[in-house]
């Protein structure tokens, strides 16, 4: 007989779970046969003693089993996808989805929604006025025949067991456990019928595991999950040290990704061309999901194709094609009523950036949620003119803020600058790509 | 604004909550604010990052006010309990209790059931025909000022938080932590309205916990809460090695009670009285019981009162007006109608008890329970001809087994035998009193 509380003492004394121990405590708690508190207790347990390879295997799994997996045998290509941690201004999906998908391998995105300091590749989608995310996973799978991409938010069929648990570690805090994390990520994107998937673990000051250390572990674990699934993976350790490119903000963002695939530049107030992040953080993204594939002969190779599907016009091409199929209207971006240009109250070189709390500023003027039923405003944005290792003199804009209500923008506007450090003595800005794990 | 989520992390993160984290949340917990999923949480990250002193003080203080604490403030004498952590053929409550009573100090003990491998008190007490231990407060009340003593059961109205916190802990895997055993056991016997207490703390193999240092720590942290609660305490640290006295088992204990008070031997099956070690040891407590009064001059000068007292038949009247005041009619007191004599299979000292799992084998022939719904047989039991330091040859008896249906019996004799460990050198004793803690 199956005894939940003789698998929270397992887990409790350090024990490693065996498989259908953790089967049978996921599938009984999905059933609701399992009640809440047993699960908490086992989470906590999880939390302090953690989980081996093995038992975090079995546990994504489990829940990825607990629902649908997407059935996309029938395309006979190679279909990748990519997972960024989180971070401010991190736009690259709706860039090296359209590149990766013009260059012919299918892109199965379930998308996230914003939530806390990070935004979500949904919310960046939907302030395209029209844009359905909805589509069901039928029309996904159409999509995805027919044109290489589609992007979706997680339904009701896709890891049951991780919603469930998800919302109960929520309130328990049992969030902050790598194995946990691990097998909510891995379990919802092994549920897309993947091949191959691109890790970009973030690390710094915005990134949700700030110390590089442990978001390099937390990579190594992803890959060890996915390649335990039979994916081909590679992992991107990035910098959220700052915010990423020109702007922070749903419609601010679709419109610098579209400048790029346009191959025009997003000036800001000094003259600088900052979406150049963006566009080389896509494309190296891009390019090691083309080299998953093992189509091309090296990694070179790929980055000068995705260059080229970018330079062309193909990738602008497909991300039209992409806002057709969900009836987005590209052409009616909408853009802020208000803004208002926050200066620098200082001279100085840039230092750094507390970014996490940038993104919770982007929170309070609502481009981004505090919890799951706030309502976001699209063209709430923050505009970034100087960047680690910039000198700026006082008086110089430092931020742009966008958004519908002014008064909301300017109560903030202090709040923003507190979040700048400064050096008298020269800063260097910090590589995008600190290490390449493959 | 309160949230429970954010205490639990406290707790994880190792930080000590302060009293009114503690109090919202027991308060929030028992109203059913708190759902079982946060409290089992923050019970897990207590079972990994403990509790300070003073959170355990106020946790006790906080479970202890969650319901009535009984007052015994009209009774102008010095009100004293005795707590043992539970041990096999723990009897002691049955004699000290009329003792201490005999001495002119009240004795307000509600006590517990037997789950598990140890006793519970009230059983032994139920094992006695038409004895009610289901009294009113008020009756309770009025018992301990008219003859001193009463015994009752746990009411809805003592301890409340207690009684839904331990119910998850046996669900969740969370019993095993200090803090929280500590402040179950204090919480209730301080709703007593007692001013001392003396703790029996038992160590060994058929103890709760086996380990010395640990059951000694749980003894200071038991005196600590006390002391902090402003009652006077002592602890006896006392030997669970092997069961205590002559029998394990409802009526049997009682008899073996009966006995030691009329100043009777209880023979064993080669000429031994083992109900002296029983007798000692309720001689020992009752002193220290007598000590914490402050009426007498030596803990020397209450051995010998208390010795008296047993001795002159005083302990006897009073167990004989106790069973009047619940009804019990002390005279029909079952006896069991099969038993088994379990001989030795060997010739050797007897080296060693598998105390615990001979409290299990009690379970198993319905002496004790497994579950709280489960009915316990009163006749059932196990006598001791043999103990460690006893030579014994091959067929001789080690046990008798005592119940109604001999075929239950039979079928844990190999079982019962298999708890004992022999030495072909000679073997010790171990001192019953090992330490004082005052």
């Amino acid at each position: 007989m199956f005894i939940p509380a003789t698998v929270i003492k397992k887990k409790r004394e350090g024990g490693a779970l065996d498989k259908n121990e953790i089967a049978a405590f996921i599938r009984g708690y999905t059933a609701g046969e399992i009640p809440d508190y047993q699960m908490s207790a086992l989470l906590m347990a999880i939390f302090f003693q953690g989980m081996t390879p093995e038992e975090t295997l079995a546990l994504t799994d489990e829940m990825l089993h607990s629902g649908i997996v997407v059935d996309l045998s029938s395309i006979k290509k190679f279909k990748v996808d990519k997972h960024s941690t989180g971070g401010i201004g991190d736009k690259t999906s709706l860039i090296l989805g359209p590149i990766v998908a013009a260059a012919g391998l299918p892109v199965p995105m379930i998308s996230g929604r914003g939530l806390g300091h990070t935004g979500g590749t949904l919310d960046k989608l939907e302030s395209i006025p029209g844009f359905n995310t909805q589509l069901s996973l039928d029309q996904f799978k159409l999509a995805l025949e027919q044109d290489s991409i589609c992007f979706i938010g997680q339904t009701k069929e896709i890891c049951p067991a991780d919603k469930k648990i998800y919302a109960l570690r929520d309130v328990t805090a049992t969030v902050e456990s790598l194995p946990l994390i691990c097998a909510s990520i891995m379990s919802k994107k092994l549920a897309e019928g993947i091949d191959g998937l691109v890790l970009d673990v973030k690390f710094g000051s915005g990134a949700f595991m700030k110390d590089f250390g442990k978001s390099r572990e937390l990579a190594q674990r992803l890959m060890e999950i996915a390649r335990g699934a039979g994916k081909k993976v590679a992992a991107l350790m990035t910098s959220m040290e700052q915010p990423l490119g020109s702007f922070a903000g749903n419609a601010l963002e679709v419109y610098e990704c579209v400048q790029i695939m346009k191959g025009q530049p997003v000036l800001d107030a000094r003259g600088v061309d900052r979406s150049q992040e963006t566009r080389e953080l896509s494309l190296q993204l891009s390019a090691w999901m083309m080299f998953l594939s093992e189509k091309y002969p090296s990694i070179e190779a790929c980055y000068r194709e995705a260059t080229h599907i970018l330079d062309s016009g193909k990738a602008l091409e497909k991300f039209e094609r992409l806002c057709q199929i969900h009836s987005g209207r590209l052409a009616e971006l909408p853009t802020a009523k208000n803004k208002i240009e926050v200066p620098s109250e200082r001279d100085g070189f840039v230092a750094g950036f507390e970014t996490e709390r940038i993104g919770w500023i982007g929170v309070k003027i609502r481009a981004g949620r505090a919890k799951t039923t706030d309502i976001i405003e699209p063209t709430a944005g923050i505009e970034f003119h100087a960047k680690i290792g910039d000198y700026v003199k006082k008086g110089e804009p430092l931020f742009t803020l966008y958004g519908s209500d002014s008064s909301v923008l300017f109560n903030v506007q202090a709040e923003l600058v507190s979040c700048v450090s400064f050096s008298v003595n020269p800063t260097t800005a910090p590589e995008l790509i600190r290490e390449v794990l493959s």
